[in-house]
């Protein structure tokens, strides 16, 4: 039977790359392209069994929206996470100079992520915000002006685009951790990560409380983040990303007390931690750039 | 001799709202308009003498890439806090029906704070994201489609838009905290926030101790927000806001022992926390909305 994924669209974005790799040599993947994160996350359990969704950026941090709907809204649990690296291009439809480049379109995200390049080499252009790094290729492509895109080389391929300049992006360790949403999450493996939600009571050393039934344990958190509450300013929800899985004997016991001493608790999933190197030699990994 | 303040613009935005709840009744104040939040931070010290920014939304979180930037590129401190409620609006350039709009524009944290309102009041209605809730403005009054603007009120009498749909935010708690960078912070008052950031060893416990020191005595945390160290995906930078002034002797000890025990610390400022009733009546505060 067909499992049916989402993912963010269109053809070309960093998402669909994630996809591609997460469902590589399995023939049963039905891909189903979405134009919004909340939309996708909706639709788990009913238009689609899996989504894959941007997660986490090593520069940017968080992706607010997807944590803000498992937080508020889902009852979605992770499966896995995949690691890629990100590398943006410049591209435009005539070999431009940088000079001559008039207007750079992108996702606002993708335009951070080369801010000083951007301020640096093309100091007179101006910014234009786009829905996906897709939709500012599909905007270059249909015009003769001077513009560019910063997105995936693979847009150049697929909106007839030339790369004007390479891995653009300020910080060369940019990464970003993209997670499979699911029905339920993984069965432990031995290297496994555990997410969790919750919210303490608003006094003096209650979060310092709910962490030290971790260092106790000496268990080590990977992950630490708090987002509103939306119930009042200065009121948080926080994330918590730790080593292991839940059913092991140690975390099990801590996340009980975690529970019994928090206001609201919830464990999104445990799930093999990415390894590089995944999926093995001899998969479908054809891009060294992925 | 006039204080060059910097806001960001155009004319309608919140920022540019909250920016005339400071300075009013100061008349030394010059204000500058800036298109970006990085622009205008960049420029503290040469081109403006201060900056209204804003900080955190109770609904969204913080903005990142004004805490990124006090975090990684510059040496701006908090002089102050104001505290604002958000109220979105739909504004039209006609009177259509919610059922007639086909488009509806707006900066994406506008959209995302009407998100719900939008799914089921406007469901067939694409959503542009545009640079500021009064370019989203700007671009409807130039059309005669069924387009509308999610934005402050003001934005109505400033591009000649009706209201066509009032107070459409999905949380009615919804308010924004936005702060005054300057090159110094504030003298103490009694009634002060303490902001700093530092990064710890990556080592299970490390930010527990952290948060010991602070527990021990009994502050009150009001904020605890990680962002990337910028370095690897899994490091991170931590802001933490405590009641008091970094002259109060307790404080004062407690930051020292946590500077010497972080491999980064800075503190970003002290200054007067919010009270509600600032500006004292009779000063220029005319909107009850504000």
């Amino acid at each position: 039977m067909a499992i049916r994924i989402g993912y963010l669209g269109p053809a070309g974005t960093f998402t669909e790359e994630a996809m591609c790799l997460y469902t590589s040599g399995n023939e049963h993947y039905e891909k189903l392209e979405f134009s919004s994160i909340p939309e996708m996350i909706y639709s788990i359990g009913t238009k689609i069994d899996e989504a894959v969704v941007p997660f986490e950026n090593s520069i940017e941090g968080s992706v607010n929206v997807t944590l803000d709907l498992l937080i508020h809204e889902s009852m979605a649990m992770i499966k896995k996470e995949l690691v890629l690296p990100v590398n943006q291009n410049l591209l435009a439809k005539k070999p431009f100079s940088l000079e001559e480049i008039e207007i750079v379109y992108s996702h606002p995200q993708a335009l951070y992520q080369c801010r000083r390049f951007l301020h640096e080499r093309l100091p007179k252009a101006l910014w234009r915000e786009t829905e996906s790094t897709a939709e500012a290729a599909r905007i270059v492509a249909k015009s003769e002006k001077p513009w560019a895109a910063v997105g995936h080389r693979r847009l150049g391929e697929l909106y007839g685009l030339l790369i004007v300049a390479e891995n653009i992006q300020d910080y060369k360790n940019n990464v970003t951790r993209f997670i499979i949403l699911s029905h339920e999450d993984s069965l432990p493996t031995g290297f496994d990560r555990t997410s969790v939600v919750f919210a303490t009571e608003n006094k003096p050393g209650s979060l310092y409380r709910v962490l030290g039934f971790f260092a106790r344990e000496n268990l080590n958190l990977t992950k630490i983040e708090s987002r509103p509450s939306r119930k009042a300013l200065g009121e948080y929800v926080f994330l918590l990303e730790v080593e292991g899985h839940r059913d092991d004997e140690v975390l099990k016991k801590v996340l009980m007390e975690v529970q019994n001493n928090t206001t609201y608790f919830k464990i999104l999933g445990s799930y093999p931690r990415w390894q590089e190197g995944y999926p093995p030699a001899g998969g479908d990994r054809k891009d060294p750039n992925l």
